[in-house]
């Protein structure tokens, strides 16, 4: 590789004016574009390097816009700037970067035949033809604005640009706005929702059309846990509805969406429900694009044209653990294949193999992270998903700062190979650490064993000594081992709700006592220190949750029970720490 | 497995005074031992379990006794209660658990070919016999006391049960204890070292015959950052010293310690100077053990004899990284190892393959997390080890709370594998998660490629789009292309003082002004906007530092200085931001 490299610098490092300089030419410059052209520079100093973007402003950290809103960053420019406070415009990349950027720009059509990319001006509207040797296409992709009446009155938004994050920041600073609607309650839809509430109190509602929030990266169970942090901190959930229409006054002021149910007063509607690739002037070149619309790329990113690179939002990726094609919006991942793409274009054969699907998101005071498929996507894709959950404190639990986590681990019943992951908590880097620790394992065939001896960083301020995320494999084997026979809690507060099922309680009784008063007949107490002598206090007939404080003395019964013959128990995963998260009114 | 475990519980769950059930005997009942009891008795209700230990305290969280010294934990049957604060005694569990458990008893010798285990009751000195199908030891360590004299006088302690704890802080509560001295700065020396000192302002001098803290963990560079934090928290550190002697008065009260150096006032000297493991009985009866002294094990944790298993501080492990041997006492590796003895005595081949040595600790508020090798023990053990070290905020730079965070990664030259990974910060669990997020990719073979797009969680509260981890890789990447000729800060601060070396600053001017009016003739600044236009004003013959706030900026304008055929260019690698946490007094 640095061989490649001297021989094209030259050797006198006299760079200018070579006539065998490659010409690239980049369209978008907010993530990908700007670091294949960045890093195509520092490799290749003669390559005559052009981006083109549709808007003024370029290389911003569009994840940034809800903390903009939501007033965690104070000032727009901090999106574009680095970390160093210098605005990245098109001079700062000239002069430090040695890169051309012409923003308001626009890609109209591809000449693949002759290699020319035609451009718009937008200010002017002249077009012109641009010609390369290498083309990439960073265009990211664009929220979908339903086509629903009102849906492009001047207070419906979406999140798609600075422009729009600004007008959004200015008419609520103005006062303008004292109830909001969220359509759809994907990571934007809930990082804008807490934005508004967060800071300006407004009265926000998101409305889904799921039934649960994050419908693409969490199950149920887990779902309901980020639904009720979301109302406790005062944002309204309505699942399973769409908005038909969104009305206005006379000065077309939004003033109510409608759904199917019945209608709602608002203000303001921010539309966040989902994005569509911007690949139509690449697709009319006959570039190959995927079910999603979005460009078809292999593991060095290169379209079904060999001259021509895509990346990004507007590329479909290989979910690694489905094997099946997705698009992951992220800015993460548009970085890091930016890099790949220009040491391919340098003639380097780098790979991105695709994506497990990492994902996290913090919901006000909670951090959740997840990898991999739910147990829908699983059963979606032909996978037979098994899951155990598991509560317990994120570092030891007699350290005075131990908060309790909750992780969700799925696997496939017959290979035991693991599919998922979803974990909740009060501190976000903690919940992190414990998917990243094992997501980047699911593409070399991570399996339940390895988890149980999954060997991360022990110190008490940090984790416990058997970790969370071992326990998680633990007591997924024990369940496909059927040593754990289990229950969700969103199921059994449905069954207990139901009076289809009793529970007995494995806690001290001073703990137990509130639940048995409340339902005499059908909460039992035996403490688990007395279990084996009272046993036949408990009916072998009829079937039986048992339950403690985090799912695990409750298990240690279970086994109990069924080393006795009883086959009628049942584990509620996650015990009173899930109940109360899941269902705080409970009792 | 399931049917295995069906059959041994007998079919019609009549478990009791079945003539065929296994009888295994667990020496020790900390860890380890407790937790193949437990899990045993999981898997199989019939076996007659064991335990003997010669403490009367059991299932204790050692790895938390500095968090009691210092107060984080208020009362010590805190480290030997569940979660749920019931005290884990031998009622405990022999009510909960179905084991029991014999406290006060020591191993005194084993009868391998009869298969019987020698004991001896502390209490009264009785001697007894116990038969054992299988045999499981699980004895620990011993903090190792250098044989100097005054070693054994009553204010000389190391931290090896929760007797010795209780009576440190008595003692220091008590106010017998203004000045301590710590003997070793490995991980228990520095815990302790923040214990005494936050807590209850001890004056506390660490003594180290290495010549930086944390010698089996961190590399020189880094580890100049940990001593940083220390001295800036109140804690003294000496290196390269051994203590030669510990003097005391009359009454038998320490008064001071002697070193090569000279003579330090104390009235308490805590030892921590690594810990022998106990194996004395069973290497007595032939058991194999490694040059450690603790005892050899394969992969089902199995000694040399197949009816004895071992594991947790008493055995040696298979470092993943370099094939080696070594003993790693973490309660957390004994406590995954435990699950796996009690598999493999119940009939599962579970394996445990070793460690990749992941390793954390908090320091005041500073994290720092290691795995792998550090890249003198790369070397002793054959590699070709290069480093980058990478400086960057731990979630988006404009995101209110980020902080900086600082990265070593180390790979082989040739094979480009990863070897080790150090890191360092202030906010813990984001340390620990990028160190977890790779460590366990380790064994299979992850190379500098791998780490470059490595997925983890992306949103700004929690990672930059390319996260630090990522930029390690990049670094690394560069580094072994030689686009990036680096110097570590700490050779650079030794150069620059000794007036070896010139530096340019391609930060702005404003500032990088304090630096070049304080060294005019050695500290030049041309911003990197304008490096290209006054290239010629840097001298293309003697060496020349980059640097600017983190070493990127500064790499950047490196490839322009080799693009243009500069020979003499260095990279400082991390930036002036490691030079202010490596040498706080730079300027």
């Amino acid at each position: 590789m640095s061989q490649i490299f001297l021989k094209n610098i030259g050797l006198n490092g006299v760079t200018k004016g070579d006539k065998m300089a490659k010409r690239v030419v980049i369209v978008g410059a907010v993530a990908l574009g700007p670091k294949v052209a960045c890093r195509l520079r520092r490799l290749d100093p003669e390559a005559e390097i052009t981006v083109v973007d549709r808007d003024n402003l370029i290389s911003y950290g569009g994840c940034g816009i809800p903390y903009y809103v939501g007033g965690d960053i104070a000032d727009i420019e901090g999106l574009y700037s680095t970390s160093s406070h210098v605005v990245r415009d098109p001079e700062f990349f000239r002069a430090c970067k040695g890169v051309k950027i012409i923003p308001s720009v626009e890609a109209t059509g591809i000449n693949r035949q002759e290699k020319k990319l035609d451009v718009r001006y937008l200010a002017d509207g002249k077009t012109e033809t641009l010609e390369y040797d290498k083309l990439v296409i960073a265009t990211g992709a664009t929220p979908f604005r339903p086509p629903i009446p009102g849906a492009n009155l001047p207070m419906v938004f979406t999140v798609s640009n600075l422009h729009n994050a600004q007008e959004i920041k200015e008419k609520i600073a103005d006062g303008q706005v004292g109830k909001a609607v969220v359509i759809g309650a994907g990571a934007i839809g809930i990082e804008m929702a807490e934005a508004l509430t967060d800071l300006w109190g407004v009265e926000t509602t998101i409305i889904e059309m799921a039934d649960q929030v994050l419908p693409a990266a969490l199950g149920k169970n887990m779902s309901k846990v980020v639904e009720n942090q979301l109302e406790k901190n005062g944002v309204k959930i309505i699942l399973s509805e769409r908005v038909e229409r969104i009305n206005s006054d006379e000065a077309s002021r939004v003033t109510s969406v409608e759904t199917s149910s019945g209608t709602m007063d608002c203000d303001m509607v921010v539309m966040s429900a989902g994005v569509r690739p911007n690949t139509q002037f690449a697709a009319d070149s006959g570039l190959a694009v995927g079910r999603s619309g979005a460009l078809l790329v292999d593991r060095c990113m290169k379209t079904t044209d060999p001259h021509i690179y895509a990346g990004g939002d507007c590329v479909e990726l290989r979910n690694l653990v489905s094997g099946e094609n997705m698009t992951m919006p992220l800015g993460s991942l548009a970085n890091r294949q930016g890099r790949i793409i220009a040491n391919n274009i340098h003639g380097r054969a780098s790979q991105f193999k695709g994506t497990v699907g990492t994902f996290c998101i913090k919901v006000f005071d909670m951090g959740v992270a997840t990898a991999g498929l739910t147990s829908a996507q699983a059963t979606a894709n032909g996978f037979d998903p098994v899951h155990a959950i598991v509560s317990q404190p994120d570092r030891a639990h007699f350290y005075p700062s131990a908060q309790l986590m909750f992780i969700k681990l799925i696997a496939d019943r017959k290979t035991r190979k693991i599919l998922g992951i979803e974990a909740v908590g009060g501190q976000g880097d903690a919940i992190k650490a414990r998917v990243d620790a094992i997501a980047p394992l699911f593409q070399v065939g991570l399996d339940v064993d390895d988890v149980c001896v999954l060997e991360t960083g022990y110190a008490p301020p940090f984790a416990s000594a058997m970790d969370i995320i071992n326990n998680a494999g633990n007591a997924l084997d024990n369940i496909l081992e059927n040593l754990n026979k289990p229950i969700d809690v969103i199921d059994f507060v449905e069954k207990f709700k139901n009076d289809e099922i009793r529970v007995l309680d494995v806690r001290d009784t001073i703990e137990a006592e509130p639940f048995v008063e409340k339902y005499p007949d059908r909460w039992l107490n035996i403490p688990q220190s007395e279990l084996r002598e009272r046993l036949n206090d408990v009916s072998r007939e009829e079937p039986i949750c048992l339950v403690c404080g985090t799912g695990a003395r409750s298990y240690e019964c279970q086994t109990i029970f069924i080393q006795n013959g009883f086959t009628n128990t049942i584990n509620i995963q996650g015990g009173h720490a899930m109940i109360r998260i899941i269902d705080p009114e409970f009792i």
